[in-house]
This record gives C-alpha cells, structure tokens and sequence, in this order.
C-alpha cells in the first residue's frame, strides 16, 4: 500500500495536444498485463531527456542517447515492462535496433525519429517479437487521453500507477503539463529516474528545454532514494509539442517561470509518488540537511541518513533509535565536520545538540513522532547557508519479500 | 545462526602471558548478562589502535585516542556492553573520564594508564555508577584463561562469542597470538571494527605495532560489511606484552614476517566471524575484485555489490538475477568503466562478458550456486591489475526484525 497517494483518476490528467498514446497486453514476461506503451507526437514537437549514468546502461537508453543527439524531431516512444534490456551487450543493442525499426514502419516515420525505453529485469534479453507482435494493437489504441493507461502499462514493481497533471494559465492562455513515472525499487536515480516521461503543449526551444530537463531531475527525481540502488535503465524524457500560443523563448520571462514551476511541480509530484510506493514503504520520510558548506555535502548527509538500513529499519518499528541517525550523519563523508556544532530534529523536536542529546528531549515526543505516516528529519550542520532535501521511506520486512521473491 | 561459525572452546584459546581478563554482570542495560570486562596488561606491554572515522564518534573513542598519544604504558582496558556512550557530548565524556578514574583507583594505576570501549546503544548516556560497581567484580575474576569470558562480555546483537588464536614457532621458540572481537550489525569499519582486541606475547616496538595494526585492520576489520552503517565506536586494539624471547624490532626479519603473519590470520578470522554473524545472515559472500587500476576503485566496485539491497536479498532467495550485481558495478563510480571489457563470475560459473549475458551460462547453474552457505562473486574489472576482497553476507527478513525490535 503507498503512503497516501493514490493514482489520480483519469479525468484529472489533462490530455496534451500533440501526444497521444496506447497501450497493449504483449506478454513480454507475463501474460494479461498491459505491458507495452507507444506514445506518439505529432510533428514539430521537441524533446530533450537525461538518462542513468550507470556504466551498464541499458541498450535503450544507449540508443535514446544517440537518436537524441542526432536530431531533434522525435514522433515516438516505445516502452516495454518486463525485461529491462540491459546487461546485454551486442544482442540487447540489436533488439533495441530492431524494436525502432519496426515502431518507425508501424507509424510511417523514421526509426531515428524513435526513442525506445525498457523496464524490468537485468540480464535477460528482450523478446523482440513480442515487442513487435503487440506495436498494432497499440497504434489502434492511440488516443489524447491515454495517460492513465500508459501509466499503468509501464509498471514493475510499483503497486500504484503515477501520474501528475497542472494546467497553469499565462496572459490568458493555457499550459497543460501531465506525466507518468514508474519505479519502487532500484531507485537511487542519478540524473534521472526509472522511467518518467513529462509533456506540455508549450512550445519551448531545444536548448531551453535541455536547461529544463535537468533542473526538473535535480529537483524532484535526483532527490530520492528507496534502496541506493541506481539503476541501468533511469530515464527522463520532458517534451514539448508547440500546440498552444505560449512560446517559452528566453530565460527569466512569465512564460519561462510559470512553465518552469509547473513543470517540477509535476515532476516532484511524480518523483515523490515512487517513494510512497517505494518496495515495502509504511512512511514517507523527508530529511531536510540545511547549514551545509555546499548543497553536495548536504546531500551526502542526506543520503547517508537515507540509505542506512539501521535508519530506515528504525522508522518501520516506529523506534525513536535516533543515534542512528547522529553515526549516518558522522560517517557522511565530510572529513572535517565539528559534530558539537550540529543540530538535529524529528518533526519539529530538538533531539540532538552540542554533538549530544538536547536537553529538553523526552523519547515519548519521539515515539509518538515516529508513529506518524510523514516525518521529516532535519539536521543543520552548522557550517554554512547551503540546504539539501532528498525523499526516502522505510525498509520493511515487504522489502525484503519483495526482492526475494521478484522474478519468481 | 551464525554461517558456519562457532566460538572456539575455552582451551583452544591459549593465554597471552601479560594479559589477565576478568567480567562481571553489571547490570548496565540489562540484567543476568555479562556486560562489563576488565583486560589488565603486566608492566612493559606496549599497545597501538585504530579508530573509527565517523565524527560522532563515542567519548570512549576520544579517550583512547587522547590516553595512546600521550604515552604508551597502558595497564588496562575496560569495555563495558549494553550503551555505546557515543552521542552524548561532553557529559558522555565525563563518564568515560570517571570511568577510567575508578579503573586507576582499583588497579592501582593512573587513569591515562587506562583504555576505555563501549558498545550499545546510541544517545543514551553511560550509567556509570554501575560500571564503577562492577569494577571490583572484575578486578577478583582477572584470569589468564579469560578470553573466553571477555568474549562473551562484549556481545551486543552477536548471537556468538568471537574469539581466535594462534601459536607460531619462530627458530624454536613460541609466540602466541589471541584476540576477540564483536559485532554483528553497524557494520561498515572504516580503520577498524566494532572492538576487537588481540594480544600477542611477542615484544613488538610501538613504531612497529602501530604500523602493524593499521595492516592488520586494512586486511581484515577494513574489509568487511553488514549494512554499510560505520559505528560511532569502532575499535582495534593490538597489544604486544613482551613476555616471551620474540623481538620484532625491524620488518622483513624472519620474526617480522612470521608473526605479521599470524596477527592477520587472527584478525581476519575475527572479521569474518563478525560477516558469519551478521544481522539475519544466512550466506557467507566473499567478493573478489581483479583487473582494478587501484585498489580503491576495486573496493569501490566490491562495496557498491556488497551493501546492495538488491543483491543481498537476492542471496538471502537464492535466486540467481544478477544482473543486479551487474548494476551495481556499473554505478560504483568508476566513470570510465568500459562495461565491454568486464567479467562476472558466480563461484566459477563465468555469468556477464562482453557487457552481456556469458553464452554458456545457464540459469540452473547459477541456482545451484546460490543454494550453497559459501559464495564467491568475482568481477574482472578489465583495466589493471589492482585487487580487492570483501566480505559481506546477504539480507533477510530477520535483518530487519533485528534492527526493528533492537532496543525494544
């Protein structure tokens, strides 16, 4: 069960002109699941993405790099559930290959103009004639309200589908952004998580939107963590179609800024959903680092509060074991950090100071913060003006279920 | 259950001439356990230790760092279990300032002649009246014999006493070499462990033992992990009484070599005993990186595989999807990696070349693999000739259950 979040019902995602999508059943790994998405956009759209720097990147996401920094005139995604396509080597680029060719003759276009995404289980190759087998049915399923589907045709191990959608008005006239992510484990993204994809009618410059895409990543799915693990297929696609009368053409104007917000809005909202449904999650948890020297040092802080079992184990059992918390801060990696100068918080109770326990705290305020659905920890480290957040939720007996059984 | 590991019996761990241990039942956190020991060194011993690098690190960890920069005449350690005095600013180190004091006053010694250890819990400060009570108690057991007693009197989560030892014939006369160790969860050391001590009768000169001890650590207590989590407390303390004809005053002399050799194969035997131990473990997992341009970027890839989530459960299932280990060595850090140049073995199945799937692998192999309590994983990184080994087990539900009721 995630933590408080639900999938928003189908009307609520707002349809963007020049996308539509469709979604089939392909029996990739499993059969009576939809498990294969097409989304295809109308000419004159731009895209820009950002994909994991893991060194065993997917063959997709090797060939999505390519085709991006070719041209810029994408009219399709084809994403698969199932098998990840990744830890292939040569078979795996050539399925990937294959996968847009076959997409680019199915639609008519060129299959440089196709992005391909995979999703599922490494190692294993890709059952391209599966893939290729199901490409009609998604075509003839094609349609500007496909949202709700795509969401759920691109899931793992999530047990929610994820979407977000805003519509903000400027000068009068209306921007539409709507997304969808999936992922619940192997999340550690870095530059991007395990598979988002984010459109707006809004025409926005290639440049501007390759801006965009970053700082839409490094604020919502760089910023999280369930296990650590980054995986070889994060992926996250921003597209613009150009549909409306809104032209986002330099930094710093109305446009930019209310796009811009809208969109990491969406993003974070997506980005956040992967946590409440993090493998085995029971809280949302939100560990705020501020009197950083640097923004990376509060984010080592923050990952090492984040990624310690010992924490995260504590959160699950509702135990205010919160020395926990002051070793992940002390073996964070910042070599000359003066712990007598740092301050930490559960909630809004000051737990630890003057590299001890705060005078004025009492373990049953902390019991009963803990047993809360979403907590925040903050910690100010004492030594400058930077802040960082990242998003994690708790480790549970389902996680280690979950990733046990997983494949079975 | 421990994975293949048992406490040596009491007369398999042979006297250290120079070194008397003694315990009690304190009554520090709980009751009915033996919880405080005494470790009392003749006149003439000198001793070296490595550290813990996290920064909250525990007042005692201050101490002993403060007590073997001043001088190198230490009398005694006392090591109590039950609460880590570790976060607790400076009233923790009054505590262990008291502590040493009364340890002085009852051996007669002075109080910088004294080493202080604790382990427990985090945050919560030493009651140190029940410490200073017990001293006495210790104090009458003091025994040449006392290892194993001493071992047991350091266990936290440990279901079993660690204890090693060795007897090494050097041109006809015999040095011996006995230490005991502790931990089972926080385990990620970073210079040393959780406690561990080891006493040899040899004379070693302190220039000597202190490089000695830092060997020692890096080849053992420095490569291990449980969950990554480095303690606020870690501790390696290696203790030379002098007691026999053996004088390792040089290295490279015969008596360098060989008794370096037995401080390791003790160590190490301790190190290991901690991963058999280790919270929940049911596998023993040794991962062997080769092809590395250093070391440290073998040790990287080693640790990315053995603190993985991902890959422990996968252990703890016995189920052979690894391409998780793939992951993780794609996301160690090594940013130019070419995955191309990479092998993965599992025992000595080869599984990953080529960045792919190795043609001969079959799954079944790989599931017969996984059954066995002992698995090596060994990676080729391809670009070097660099190696690193850690030790690390899987995770499994009572992982969590452990770390969820501790303190409960």
């Amino acid at each position: 069960m995630p933590v408080n979040y639900s999938t928003p019902s189908p009307d609520q995602l707002h349809p963007v002109p020049g996308v539509r999508l469709g979604v089939t059943e392909a029996g990739i790994r499993k059969k009576h699941r939809r498990d294969l998405a097409l989304i295809a956009l109308d000419e004159g759209a731009t895209v820009a993405g950002v994909f994991t720097l893991n060194r065993f990147c997917a063959a997709p996401v090797t060939l999505c790099r390519e085709h991006l920094a070719a041209h810029n005139d994408m009219r399709a995604l084809i994403i698969n559930t199932g098998i990840a396509n990744a830890g292939t080597g040569a078979p795996g680029l050539s399925a990937a290959v294959n996968t847009c060719d076959a997409v680019a003759k199915t639609l008519g276009i060129e299959a440089r103009q196709v992005l391909p995404f995979s999703t599922g289980v490494i190692l294993e190759l890709l059952p391209t004639e599966r893939v290729i087998a199901g490409l009609d049915a998604c075509r003839n399923d094609l349609r500007a309200d496909g949202w709700h589907n795509a969401a759920h045709a691109i899931m793992t191990t999530d047990t929610v589908a994820k979407a977000a959608s805003r519509r903000v008005t400027i000068a009068g006239k209306t921007v539409t952004i709507t997304g969808i992510s999936k992922g619940a484990g192997m999340i550690r993204p870095n530059m991007a998580t395990m598979l988002g994809f984010v459109a707006t009618d809004a025409g926005i410059s290639a440049p501007l939107l390759q801006k965009l895409v970053k700082e839409a990543a490094d604020a919502s799915f760089n910023c999280i963590t369930v296990d650590g693990d980054t995986s070889t297929n994060d992926s996250f696609i921003l597209i613009a179609t150009d549909k409306n009368e809104i032209q986002v053409n330099a930094e710093g104007t109305p446009e930019w800024v209310a796009v811009r917000q809208a969109i990491i809005e969406v993003t974070v909202e997506l980005a956040q959903a992967i946590i409440r449904d993090g493998e085995g999650a029971t809280k949302f948890i939100t560990i705020a680092v501020e009197g950083g020297k640097t923004r990376e040092e509060g984010r080592k802080v923050a990952y090492a509060i984040g990624h310690s079992p010992l924490v995260k184990t504590a959160f699950f059992a509702s135990d205010p074991n919160l020395g926990r918390i002051q070793a992940a801060v002390g073996y964070a990696g910042i070599d000359d950090l003066d712990v007598a100068g740092t301050r930490i918080w559960l909630g809004d109770l000051l737990v630890s100071e003057h590299g001890g326990r705060a005078v004025g705290y009492k373990e049953e305020d902390g019991s009963r913060v803990m047993k809360e659905s979403e907590i925040t920890v903050r910690v100010d480290l004492g030594r400058g003006l930077a802040t960082a957040t990242v998003w994690t939720c708790d480790f549970s007996y389902d996680y280690v279920k979950i990733n046990a059984d997983y494949r079975s």
